[in-house]
């Protein structure tokens, strides 16, 4: 099943035999102190800053979240849209919880962006899927609702069962629904890989549709992050994640690596070019 | 399944559900000049400095192999085997084609070594299963014959059941059978780790034997090989992996990685152990 999403000036398309596409997350102001201060002051020099970082380290698509407190969503997110717009040609991802920021950054996104996101959360099916069909395009279906996120595997492949049906019934269709199946971090419960892993395998049996994950989050409080992100980045692939919510300046290489391993890239033409463009950046640096 | 091998002075189990068990791949002379010229001038002080690296980095069992010409393996197997033992007491796992030098190596090597190893081949199945027996310790099987290395991974877990049932017709138990299905480079072909992965996933599931490779064959070719074995090996430990052989101060941290999000490693305390370890040993160096 493909997802398409496009840019100003090209397609992305996301697929289950296609090399993975990754979605930069660095434009997200939670954590970091710089781009939050930034925002607050209106200043979209390092919304602009970071998205040409992230395209330059290999990103296929941005992510675009203005969500802090101190700054109005329903102002900034069109306004950051625009800046990263002007700024790199990829393909955008509207991260909001706010109907009224996700469609004013609509008004001014180039292309077919993702929204960013929906849950299994009744307000959000209600609120949120209208919007999406509306402007026909993709949206990321997060595994959680008014409980919370179930630990149990099989619940939230529920959830995300639910997400598919309630977009069917308004005419949005499935290739239309990207799956997030929830990264909970190991520091907290060492089991929460297996479980996660387990659930994207049944999302791609049982829906076959593409699947992100804000796969970073696994390593929260443990040390060596870069290997320990990047080992369960692959074998996130390997179940099922057609494209993950990453830093691609830390996991470009794990993601080559996995799609160069599985089969996705022939002659490993891909994982050859992006070394020597990393090795020229580095000699240029 | 479980297989036993014991050094001096302890045991080491190699299990599906156990953590990842690194067998250090280093002391091999193919590829090492240094190593080749000391063990042809019968100096084992190399040996003895890899040996001790290894095990620093996290190597569980030591492989030792002396084969290169110039050298007289009968002669030469169980000085190096003496030399490792009586530097430090991991299992060792006695790595030579030819029986006598084999012979030679079990007569002086203490605890429960590791055979490696037994092939398809006609020849080797009626050479080396007899002494397997007559020693009682485990083989490692790798999974070519007379014909050479099938592409065909089904073709591969033939010549692994074939291993296994000639052992088993010499009561050799199905436990003291470590198969190898042979990692193969990425760079000659691009669907190798595809199939070297399906093998290994068929001999999980047909036979329950535990399972090494010498992962980073995979890389053979390439550049950025760190995260290509790295990425490998915890896709082939979720494939059914148990003791890889390696270079542990490279891949460590993948295999740890895996064992972690794999869910082998109850609160991280062994990913965090190796961290402050690792991090001590540069803090001092």
């Amino acid at each position: 099943m493909e997802t398409r999403v496009a840019g100003a000036s090209g397609e992305v398309i996301i697929g289950h035999d296609l090399p993975t596409v990754l979605i930069g997350e660095r434009i997200n102001p939670t954590g970091k102190k710089k781009l939050a201060a930034s925002l607050r002051e209106g200043d979209l020099s390092v919304v602009r800053e970071e998205a040409r970082g992230q395209v330059a380290a290999g990103a296929d698509i941005l992510d675009v979240n203005v969500m802090i407190t101190g700054v109005d969503e329903v102002a900034m997110l069109p306004r950051a849209v625009e800046a990263v717009a002007g700024t790199v040609d990829v393909p955008l991802c509207l991260d909001s919880h706010n109907v009224r920021a996700l469609e004013a950054a609509l008004q001014v996104c180039p292309g077919r962006p993702i929204i960013n996101s929906v849950t299994g959360e009744a307000a959000s099916l209600e609120t949120i899927l209208p919007l999406v069909k509306e402007h026909g395009v993709p949206v990321i279906g997060l595994t959680l609702d008014d409980t919370g996120i179930p630990a149990d595997p099989a619940a939230r492949v529920a959830i995300a069962h639910l997400i598919v049906e309630r977009a069917a019934a308004l005419g949005i269709p499935r290739e239309d629904i990207i799956i997030d199946c929830l990264t909970l971090a190991l520091g907290a419960n060492t089991n929460a890989g297996l479980g996660t892993l387990e659930a994207v395998r049944l999302v791609k049996r049982e829906l076959g549709v593409n699947q992100t994950q804000g796969a970073s989050n696994i390593s929260h409080g443990l040390p060596n992050r870069l290997w320990l992100n990047g080992v369960y980045l692959a074998l996130a692939i390997e179940a099922g994640l057609t494209c993950p919510t990453v830093d691609a300046a830390q996991v470009r290489f794990a993601a080559l690596a996995a799609d160069l391993v599985l089969g996705r890239d022939d002659y490993a033409m891909r994982f050859i070019s992006a070394f020597r463009q990393a090795e020229g950046a580095s000699a240029g640096a």
